[in-house]
């Protein structure tokens, strides 16, 4: 068996942000939680996607007060410093995404990595941004992330950190294979993320169950397929009378869920992860030196959209 | 919701084909199968890969030894006409897998698709070939298809027939997210597949559920992310005293198993398959061309093997 690298790691799903919560008030339940995964042997803890806020892309309104209300300029900033220092004085690392408005003004959906030293070592800007820009008056809620977000200008990740090699993604970038593919390529280890998933599809009446299915199913897959740890954290549960699911999990390289959340309020995860579990499919099945065949992969990047099928020789 | 475009959809299962047994037994076993999947208003059948003989890859042997006991030089041939017969006489098209020596003498890990006429209107040849091409005596048994068969030199397809644009892909070629994504890139609404998968693994001692799981949580999540019906029939049970998973499936474009064998035997499934069903994800979550982001996919098709990360600018 491959040599054990095991790593304390941690998810902390957070339950609703309500739009009458302080940013003092959520960061005291962060450190609140970074302290139980401490407690618990973790060297890292995994927050959700726009952790400080509720998730306000369900509200319509102008960028600008969007920005003003929900954005952060800064990083780490007043309300936000005391996680850090928590941070530096525990030796735990964390991520966390946020809202960030760049000084030239530009909005981003980020995630940041920060390590046991209270430093931040990664960004990330979520790419693959879901749902509309344009206002849906019928609809029960909005999902403007294309309209409030900017889409990541930078590739996607993987940082060498905390003894382990992390990539980041974030909540809809789940979904995607493109975004694990990215991330096994570039020699992850941990995939992170944090996500705020509306129990309704306000697109067209999808059963409620399959909301969870699919969160569990690609998050088991992705993790087998790219022989990674996946470690994801929920923002859940009713913010404000909108339903987004918990199911926060941390799932390993064998595709099986070491650890998930059973509640749909603040909860921490730890799993005592063996780094060295994906060794073995990276040197058996999942060889990609070996078994990886990109000339045949080429609609992958040429492609947008589907379209024709390719042209094929006579049948012989 | 979308047109209902419900197509009858059958997989059939095949239990050991042993090594003393003949291509005109099997194709008897073929034939009932068929004719049931036909019954039950099936209008095409998914057989299994490599369908004609045992999974004979798992013994060394010279290729010229293999080729001329389990190789096919013209399809159809003597023993197998009689399965496209009845093709044509039901109306009922098939999937067929089988090892394909070609007029050039090239051997190829084959499926084919053929239409309700019997005609064959599609040919594919293995990209994913698994395994090793070296003798490994220690073994409990070989797993030689990276010796017996050349890398198909096609790629991956799509066919307009039987009212269904159809992907062909065979056993291993389903663990890789490329596969599924090259298929729904040529706008497949379903993906069929044959395969034989050991439930032990030679390389190092994985817990013999996790063949079962793996195999499942890809089908699930593939079938889900490309918004295509998945079809997947095995060989299995123990063909010599060799064991190899059953777990044939239909799964939806939800991502739900619609339908699974039961036993390790021959076993027909049934599905009356509404192709509209991932027309809905098409349309909204898995709008590819609205959300997919091909100039972030670059290491898709430039690595074969995982690298460094990728160089970032500093964090602002």
């Amino acid at each position: 068996m491959a040599d054990k690298r095991k790593m304390g790691l941690a998810v902390a799903q957070m339950g609703p942000v309500h739009l009458a919560d302080t940013r003092a008030m959520v960061v005291r339940r962060l450190r609140d939680m970074l302290a139980e995964a401490h407690g618990r042997g973790a060297r890292m803890v995994v927050f959700p996607e726009l952790a400080l806020t509720t998730f306000f892309p369900r509200y319509w309104m102008e960028d600008s007060e969007a920005q003003a209300r929900f954005f952060e300029a800064t990083m780490p900033n007043a309300d936000v410093q005391p996680l850090f220092d928590d941070a530096r004085r525990l030796g735990v690392g964390f991520y966390l995404g946020y809202a960030e408005l760049t000084p030239r003004g530009v909005p981003y959906n980020t995630a940041i990595l920060v390590d046991e030293t209270g430093k931040i070592v990664g960004k990330y800007r979520k790419i693959h941004l879901p749902g509309h820009d344009d206002h849906k008056p019928d609809a029960p809620f909005q999902h403007l992330e294309k309209k409030f977000f900017t889409v990541g200008d930078e590739p996607f990740g993987v940082w060498d950190t905390m003894g382990a090699r992390i990539g980041m993604a974030l909540c809809n970038d789940r979904r995607w294979p493109e975004t694990w593919r990215m991330m096994s390529l570039q020699s992850a280890e941990i995939v992170v993320l944090g996500y705020n998933t509306p129990s309704v599809n306000i697109h067209w009446p999808e059963p409620v169950h399959l909301r969870m299915h699919h969160h569990l199913i690609t998050l088991q897959a992705s993790a087998y397929q790219n022989c990674v740890w996946a470690a994801a954290a929920a923002k859940c549960g009713s913010e404000d009378g909108f339903h987004m699911i918990g199911g926060s999990v941390i799932v390993a390289p064998t595709g099986e869920i070491a650890a998930q959340a059973v509640t749909e309020d603040d909860e921490v995860l730890v799993v005592n992860a063996d780094l060295g579990l994906g060794d073995t499919f990276r040197k058996n099945v999942f060889d990609f030196a070996r078994h990886r065949r990109p000339e045949h992969y080429s609609l992958i990047t040429e492609r947008v959209g589907p379209g024709a099928a390719l042209p094929r020789n006579p049948i012989e």
